[in-house]
């Protein structure tokens, strides 16, 4: 069955979802405590794949604010926690790969994506499209 | 080279776009006469594959607006228009697949999937891993 529809600006179907829907949702462990809330999904232009969310924690009005960045494939939706679950500890976030708002790492260069799909255990997804790579 | 980076909110590199940054671009036709703004992505959970992006035409206020859903493989970026870039006639937009606000056909099942697609002769974004597909 289908996810009720609200007319023309359908949000989400059974197995669509829209990113301004999935911009603002929380990231929580299972316990409920919320760790950040997705800002932005990063597509791959050329295969339209979805790579990262990037997730906002801290701050105040954008100052001090740090994203997290996050393999699309890392995020499973849980019904009743509304939000996005994510168990990692407050070692684990401490440590894991991010942009201070201050920061100069900003380029997502392949050893950083490495870096951050590593850090997950997450699988590439530039992953399938490399036998076909033409080297550009 | 990469593109200058805007410390921790980085919304494009030369392979990655940021989906806020998609949001609210517009299309236009290669004359320069805009077709619409683009809304939203639709992105498919399964895959992660960004399957529609929905280009919002006409209206006031949210009342009255049309929105068209197009394949994402037809969007095409043109640094001059500073929009993308389609080539759609009156005729062929007044065809096109579209949801009005208060329409009734607003959900994504394959057969409208489909007549999307061809529309656009476009290749479906499911091709790829329909021989992987356990029919679920």
């Amino acid at each position: 069955m289908e996810t009720t529809v609200q007319s023309g600006d359908l949000r989400e179907t059974r197995s669509l979802i829209a990113s301004d829907k999935v911009e603002g949702t929380p990231v929580r462990r299972s316990d409920g405590e919320k760790i950040g809330t997705i800002e932005r999904v990063m597509i791959e232009k050329r295969s339209g794949k979805v790579a990262y969310a990037v997730m906002s924690f801290g701050g105040f009005m954008g100052l001090g604010e740090e994203y997290y960045t996050l393999p699309w494939s890392v995020l499973k939706y849980n019904v009743e926690l509304d939000a996005y679950e994510l168990n990692l500890t407050e070692d684990q976030l401490r440590g894991a790969p991010r942009r201070t708002a201050e920061g100069h790492d900003a380029s997502y260069d392949r050893e950083w994506e490495e870096h951050v799909h590593r850090y997950y255990n997450a699988t590439p997804y530039w992953g399938e499209s490399d036998p076909m790579s033409t080297g550009r």
